[in-house]
């Protein structure tokens, strides 16, 4: 059975994929699929999306190296929007924190709820020479 | 700060939204909202989507009490989807799932990986009378 032909694309020929943590279940990212992203995505075992502003299809983290590697695959009962749960390397969001859902809404404010994430530089540990 | 004026919708007026149980961060469903949905849901406190067979507002659980008790909102780096944290009651699927995401594509074969919801009827603690 092929997965691709269990799910309904839009009219553009594509599904939206949400992607979280699989040790966690934090959502880290939504993006779209088209039909060669989740072939390549089953293919490589490495989460594949379509970006629509570039119109091209990318493999997550091919330049950054923040990698999905998925470890399960769910879709949802409409078929019409896909769920990967990945172990994912580094940060899954391009300001560099580990998830997109970085910002929340409360009360009439914006507020930061998580860090980004940088490389641990020693500092703490360092002694004087 | 209104954050229908943070959000960008798209052509359709409408903006993905997903789900999950603030509680375990389990991914309950995939929906869409437009701006009056997203007013609805902030001034209730209860989640309202728009539904995009139906074109129209609906408030998820006004018929089946299945409600969803908005306790968080994020949104992503792009702006242009949702996250609500919810206290869900019962099943988020209309198929009594817990969540729409009761399915697995596993080696070319789906696996349903939940059980429906069913009242607790009390019947392992019957005594014959």
């Amino acid at each position: 059975m092929n997965l691709t032909d269990i799910l309904k694309l839009d009219d553009r020929g594509l599904i939206p994929v949400i992607t979280v943590d699989f040790y966690n279940n934090q959502v880290l990212m939504l993006a779209y699929a088209n039909r060669e992203a989740i072939e390549m995505s089953l293919k490589t075992g490495y989460a594949h999306y379509f970006s629509r502003s570039r119109n091209k299809l990318w493999m997550k983290g091919e330049t950054s190296g923040h990698t999905q590697k998925i470890k399960q695959i769910l879709f949802d009962c409409d078929e019409d929007t896909l769920l990967y749960k990945v172990e994912q390397k580094g940060a899954a969001c391009h300001t560099s924190h580990r998830s997109c859902f970085y910002r929340e809404f409360y009360r009439g404010e914006v507020r930061e709820i998580e860090p980004v994430i940088e490389d641990f530089d020693g500092i703490i540990y360092k002694t004087e020479e």
